[in-house]
């Protein structure tokens, strides 16, 4: 075992020095946005120098170099030091720090991928050390490259549960490439974070999840560079830096003081606080570099995936939509050794397991931990390592919509797959009903959300999906039904089917999934009384063929039913609406769940919930009527 | 201290006889309904028995009884076994369970507060034990009374971040009238939990976490016994039972083997199984009833909470709505004991410290820890014992979507606040900005969703959600904007506000919040140019005050522009297209933003993003020339 040697005094003061250029840096930006966290990032100043200019290996003039050790700040309002750091390091240039949180720079409030130092955007608390999980975890298993992770989270954030769902999974998947660096530095937004500076407590609570964990004082470099290396022999386990720090450390009169968060240094206090941490460097020009990263990590393979062989279905086939994408996504895998897949637990549901027993070695179990499950998939998508597809019941997506949400922010690619969507699903009842999530994945900048209606679209869905930049939502539904398309039916983003259609159609329907097929079976018993419907599936419902659906309105006498397994704010209804909303002269009819639904079976809720095709033929009817 | 007497050899046969016979009806029922959990109320037999038939103290005939021990099946896909033994207990007709999960028939897949002895729905994994903490601390703090809460969670489930969010917030309050009981039966849906049987992991876990914890036998009702009966004499803290069980127990070939989950037992299997466990039943005519609660709890008090005074703004003042919704919850406070409020970290910034303030023994201060927040606020209003108000910025409450989603179905009356909507935020950036939130809240079918533009109405929106059933929501702003009511002006759901209006407007403009008051510059800039529009204020975006819109837009020729600080999705652009969207003949434009934003000062990104007074200004213009 390698044995470890005290760096040597000059760079210790070198790295003291640092950590106060850093905490100047801080503060002068925070002064100059009139606005930040200046306290937050001085209890972090010495952990910061230590990592950057001691412990990580990266190449400071390519931040996001495949063979980077990767750093992720989770405490995301102490971007300041992050962006000071990259300034000392030489990537950021200094007088730009004073353009912090400014309209025209990309210094934000809390980090974003705008920068190329950053891989995930945090500032909401919490969601971090997943992500770098999913680093971690890509580095050791897919990528086997030397690449080591580093996060950095703030003691108030360790009350989400996410953090603690990262915690058992990189224990339970032995990321030894994985260091977390607790920076407790007492002080919450309002009040004193629970736990203050119980440091025991926090050893406690870190090793019962299986982390090797030091408990070190946050402001002595040599103790932080002695807890760092051990951190990297260690094998087996992910390490824990618990690290006991002041808030606004080295500020007089500030540090340690309540009522400090988030607020500048006040005018008439900032020279003052800036010569004595001024006083206190004692090379000033001195700049330490990081040692560069092993070459061990192949550039990403950013050549399109295409399925090996089209979709082996035949029209009328029956088939559900969740088992295609299982199909789908093992094809996909073959196609490509980038393409990954994790599921919470729900794997034997979502036919993920399809995927898994394919390819065991790039499944990941995330268990029933659906926020985490999101994060490490953003973070296996990070640097475009993998092309990541994350499934579980559509429903449970709610449990990560803030991690969505900021995925949209982080740029990421990540695919999210969810199965039993709507009433449909049946006799399990509404807590397993995705009826919200089309309004959740529309209203994501970044999201294409495909709603594939038969086995073929849904494997072209997923093809796509591999390919298509921002999330991507694929809904899947748990009936068995026919297949609609032959295998060469090609699929485009945006671009509807009219899957029926005759010169004297009297309404458009548009349906999608169970939905769709529903409306299929109006027509038919419309046809048989003389009354043609045009019926379109949109395929995706973001973005939404508009032009489709506005000239079938046309040729439909301007009326439109839509009908849709969801409720009746923000899904297909809605979509359609907005497609249509500054085009006069079309009437919208929309059908959706409009109550909390019940237990039953799949076509009594239907009917209960009034989206069959009993009441689409109503709906027609009534059009007529109008 | 109290001495433990081990109960008598008959009483632990009834226990063992009860366990035997809740097995045989959730065998029984899950039979009936082809579908079901069988397996996974097998492992929790003696625990349900020892529980419900020793240990709480509660009134069979009448499970909502204020007085009550409370009871939540955290595991709620172990349903059949709840309805067996509130059938032992005689509330539950013992037919009935053989309509479980059908539709005329209350006992669905997972339970909810349609059964009166269900306080919060469960089915998503996870939320149990944050609901029981908010009863709890309700109990113990509030009704200082002797009634305690019991939570009973699967293994899987704690994988769940919110289980942990849970755990610190009981024992940082030290709930010693809170108990968790573990069913650690090894096995989740898909292949065994991620600690599989190693209770000791488990032991150290919930005690880093700060409970007294026993592990024990969770098939020996002796051990129960008095692991529950210990639970009841621990001050200050509260008790975890880890109970090491098998799923399926009980079950020849079937008890602790893969791929039983979810699945009724074959028909040509059940006789024998169910032969073999009445068999084991010494006793199956005897029943055992349990104690009955103290009677220390008032009933509930359900007169309406007016505010003590009218608003004391004066038109043309400034300041912010997040500021209003402080002074608004603290003179409801004042109004009534009932009211308590809820936040997490962000208190002085959403302005709950205001509340706080005033009632101190009424605030909970959650932590950064949204989940458990709106968990714990749904449980304090469960049998209307408190009238709850949780407030944290508007987008974390992305991070307890779930939560909120399955508040509906637990048809709580719980209010939740949300400060720092959309750009107007400012510098901090997009991770700390609401602009999905009324999408999120739109699709939740019980809620009202309230986007008050000034103080007064901020108040009014506080008194109507204090009495408005189902969820609430209401939208705080971080800009100061002017008062733009008197203080005597009425407000209603659904009944919006014409805020500037002529004989002549050309077009109908809807904004809210901010965009209201950059819809009133916009009227004024356009009224100097001798064209005069209509400003709506909808002040409820949920319902919408459809038939105001409607008129309006007739009025001004059909043309509507509707502007928000929301993305274009689901929001307020969305449920106006909604409400007209049966109406032929009206256009409706909108502005809101469209891709994820970034940091700037307020007015910089109003503009940047396309919905401040010029753009209005603009699209009022637009309008015309088409």
């Amino acid at each position: 075992m390698a044995s470890y040697h005290k760096p040597d005094e000059k760079t210790l003061q070198g790295l003291k020095d640092i950590a106060n250029k850093l905490r100047i840096n801080s503060i002068k930006a925070t002064c100059a946005s009139n606005s930040g966290h200046p306290t937050s990032c001085c209890s972090a100043a010495e952990l910061m120098s230590v990592l950057f200019f001691h412990t990580m290996r990266y190449k400071p003039n390519d931040p996001r170099n495949q063979c980077n050790d990767r750093f992720v700040m989770s405490k995301g309002h102490a971007a300041p030091i992050l962006y000071a750091a990259w300034a000392e390091a030489g990537y950021v240039k200094e007088c730009e720090l004073l353009n912090l949180r400014k309209i025209d720079c990309e210094l934000e409030g809390h980090p974003t991928p705008k920068l190329a130092f950053v891989d995930v955007a945090t500032g909401s608390l919490g969601q971090g050390l997943g992500a770098a999980c999913g680093m971690a975890y890509t580095g050791k298993h897919f990528d086997k490259s030397s690449y080591r992770v580093y996060c950095m989270l703030g003691d108030g954030e360790c009350s989400e549960g996410s953090v603690w769902e990262a915690m058992a999974f990189a224990s339970l998947y032995q990321l030894d490439n994985l260091v977390a660096i607790l920076d407790v530095n007492r002080l919450g937004q309002s009040e004193a974070a629970p736990l203050k500076h119980d440091m025991e407590v926090y050893r406690k609570r870190c090793e019962s999840f299986g982390w090797n964990t030091y408990v070190v004082d946050g402001h002595d470099v040599e103790e932080l560079c002695k807890a760092l290396w051990q951190a990297q022999q260690v094998k087996g386990k992910p390490t824990c830096i618990v690290a006991k720090t002041f808030k606004g450390k080295g500020l007089k009169d500030i540090e340690d003081m309540d009522n400090w968060h988030g607020k500048p240094i006040p005018k008439d206090r900032v020279d003052q606080l800036l010569a004595d941490l001024k006083a206190q460097i004692q090379a000033p020009d001195k700049h330490l570099s990081p040692e560069v990263p092993k070459e061990d990590t192949p550039p990403a393979d950013l050549t399109p995936i295409r399925l090996p062989a089209p979709p082996a279905y035949n029209l009328g086939d029956k088939m559900a939509t969740r088992r295609a994408y299982g199909t789908a996504l093992a094809k996909m895998g073959q196609a490509s050794p980038r393409v990954v897949g994790l599921d919470g637990d729900t794997k034997n549901s979502t036919f993920s397991d399809v995927f898994r027993k394919a390819h065991p070695d790039r499944y990941i179990e995330c268990f029933i931990a659906e926020q985490n499950m999101v994060s490490v998939a953003i973070g296996c998508a990070t640097r475009d390592r993998t092309v990541a597809f994350a499934s579980t019941f559509a429903a449970f997506f709610s449990r990560a919509y803030d991690q969505i949400r900021m995925a949209a922010i982080s740029q990421s690619n990540v695919n999210l797959v969810g199965s039993h969507c709507g009433v449909s699903i049946g006799e399990d009842g509404p807590s397993q009903m995705a009826l919200e999530d089309l309004a959740m994945f529309r209203a994501v900048p970044t999201c294409t959300v495909f709603y594939p209606s038969d086995a073929v679209s849904t494997e072209r869905a997923v093809e796509l999906a591999a390919n298509t930049k921002g999330i991507c939502f694929i809904r899947t539904s748990r009936p068995e039904s026919k297949v609609l398309y032959p295998p060469e039916e090609k699929f485009e983003l945006g671009q509807a089917k009219v899957v029926r259609q005759s010169d004297s159609d009297k309404v458009t329907v548009i349906g999608a999934g169970v939905t769709l097929h529903e409306a299929l079976t109006a027509a038919d018993e419309l046809a048989s009384e003389g009354v043609n419907i045009r019926v379109i599936d949109p395929f995706t419902i973001k973005p939404l063929d508009a032009a489709t659906i506005v000239s079938s309105a046309r040729a439909t006498g301007g009326r439109i039913i839509t009908v849709e397994d969801h409720y009746k704010e923000g899904g297909l209804g809605e979509a359609v609406l907005s497609a249509v909303g500054e085009e006069p002269g079309i009437v919208v009819t929309r059908l959706a769940v409009t109550r909390v639904p019940q237990s039953g079976k799949p076509q009594e809720l239907l009917d209960l919930y009034g989206i069959s095709a009993k009441h689409i033929v109503a709906a027609v009817r009534q059009t007529f009527a109008n």
